[in-house]
């Protein structure tokens, strides 16, 4: 029965399922940033036609699936799972934003790694032969986010250099048993790891420890080195953060090179816009890959990624309460060709 | 591949996984009712010892799965995946109470339907060859609830007689690929359901459609009726919402005789504790089935039971902007026997 588990944590898919269609939504930032071609809709409204912000966040995550289903010429009957979360309180945005839907529903909650989560279990649910077509998707918004974990909107709450911006993003893909790929072909599930961080301002510096956690279990399972990846691409660490991942590394003996990035430092021009150490939110990684990622991957631009993000599990309660901030990254390896072993 | 699915929605695992073991924890409240002697923990203290009541329900959640782990006989080392939500905005419960096993971990957000959720997603993930033992677990904490979703516990809410009182509890299974049972045969996952009840004092009224929903795909898929069941237990409908469910079925010809029962009304003593509808919260469903469901089923009072845990999708922000409350049913089968075919 464990024949399609690889060392310790990492599951090497045994019919690695196939992107069927992806699809992004972002707001008016997301429109200034350097992959603002990639976006399926950008949306200068905030509101987004809605009354609420969170009504707002509600309708990207209904319209990113929408666009993704129109993508793939599904209807939401065609879909066995749909697996989805978010940031705000009770995860709103996604019972909401999905319930007219009438697709069988898991509910997720790993914060900004939730589109890591959400395409894991997908994954698994697909090659386990439980199901044949999946949703995996996720969203965020600056001002749900900013007035549930910070400040009122208005207030123009000041922050330090290692703060980062959500992102007002929304992402899907669809996955199959079959298709015309990309190909997820491993996925390895996160550990919580909590070094002590409790600034709730650097969420960096809490996530890299569980960055670092999860890519060395995924090279260590797979025999390979951040050599053998087009790609490294994590979540949202933003500057900081990923610098620390790259240090771990190097402490290590490994040198990640130019390989390694973070959908935090590539979703916003971080000369003309400034977003202080980077991009977060779990629409930050959600609209990186279902854009600028899987279109690149499809156009044959690399042959293998590896997409790592990354998750704070704390609430403006347990920074109150004076907790540290637990992380969390969920790995996948995306490939734009079937391993041979499986192709047969 | 799709040999595992079961009419539209149902899952007939190929490999029904084991309960290893099972543990619960309850507070004052849940140690004055019926169940109380299937308890494996009964605290006085809503506090569990610590300084909040938010690490009291993280400490529960640490207690429990320790508990399930002794029981058991394994180390945290042993699980590959330990699957966990809760009440808590960014289920700080689940996040905070196990981020010290170093245990993989996938965080979910079913409202009190979590534990129908967790056990589902661990039962497939154990079929589908991607995890030998897995915990699936959940918490809920009367006074955690309480401050959050409606008012500071001192100042004494006055509650309509639809209300139900959240349980200070919590409950973990460990399901294995082989084992001495009872056995997982089953999953039906739940769809968002929203009837447009916006009265967040009567949620048993508000998910009571989705258990409906969830039930009946179940019977349609499996070609069976009510009566092929020796219990059908549903999560924490209360007073209300259970008699609804009841209704519901009348009108297509079905009636649910006495083995129709919801955790919600078995939690507590109805004529002698007042808990207006009945229990709710993740940690109702889970302590009923972690105690008292689960070793009534081992000691064969009952063949084969339905377990379906109901939540409510909603916050205190959604309903603050005037939205209805969505809900939604996870529907697990459990048998004391291997079903016969899978018995080979």
């Amino acid at each position: 029965m464990l024949s399609k588990r690889v060392g310790q944590r990492t599951i090497a898919l045994a019919h690695p399922p196939s992107v069927l269609s992806f699809a992004n939504i972002g707001g008016k930032c997301e429109g200034c940033g350097p992959l603002s071609t990639y976006f399926d809709e950008l949306n200068d409204d905030s509101f987004f036609g809605q009354q609420t912000w969170e009504k707002a966040e509600s309708t990207m995550q209904k319209k990113v699936l929408q666009r993704a289903l129109e993508q793939a010429r599904l209807k939401p009957k065609d879909l066995d799972y749909v697996l989805a979360g978010d940031l705000l309180n009770q995860c709103i945005g996604s019972s909401f934003g999905l319930r007219e839907f009438g697709i069988p529903f898991y509910g997720l909650y790993g914060a900004c790694s939730t589109m890591g989560e959400s395409l894991s279990l997908a994954a698994m649910l697909i090659d386990g032969g439980f199901a044949r077509i999946c949703a995996a998707m996720t969203s965020s918004h600056f001002c749900t986010a900013e007035r549930q974990y910070r400040m009122p909107v208005p207030y123009g709450n000041q922050r330090p250099p290692t703060a980062q911006w959500t992102a007002t993003a929304a992402g899907c893909t669809i996955l199959s048993a079959d298709g015309p790929g990309p190909y997820l072909t491993h996925v390895t599930c996160g550990k919580i790891v909590d070094k002590g961080i409790a600034d709730a301002n650097n969420m960096g510096a809490a996530m890299a420890p569980a960055a670092y956690d999860t890519l060395s279990a995924f090279f260590r399972d797979t025999k390979t080195t951040p050599r053998d990846y087009d790609l490294i691409v994590t979540g949202d660490l933003g500057e900081l953060g990923h610098a620390i991942v790259r240090d771990f590394f190097s402490k290590d003996g490994i040198e990640l090179d130019s390989r390694f990035k973070d959908c935090g430092l590539m979703l916003y021009d971080r000369r003309r816009q400034d977003m202080h150490a980077g991009a977060s939110g779990c629409g930050c990684s959600a609209a990186v890959l279902n854009g600028y990622l899987l279109t690149e991957l499809r156009r044959g631009r690399w042959e293998r990624i590896l997409f790592a993000p990354t998750g704070a599990l704390l609430s403006p309660t347990s920074s109150f309460q004076g907790e540290s901030i637990p992380g969390i990254c969920h790995a996948v390896c995306i490939s734009s060709k079937l391993p041979a072993p499986s192709n047969a």
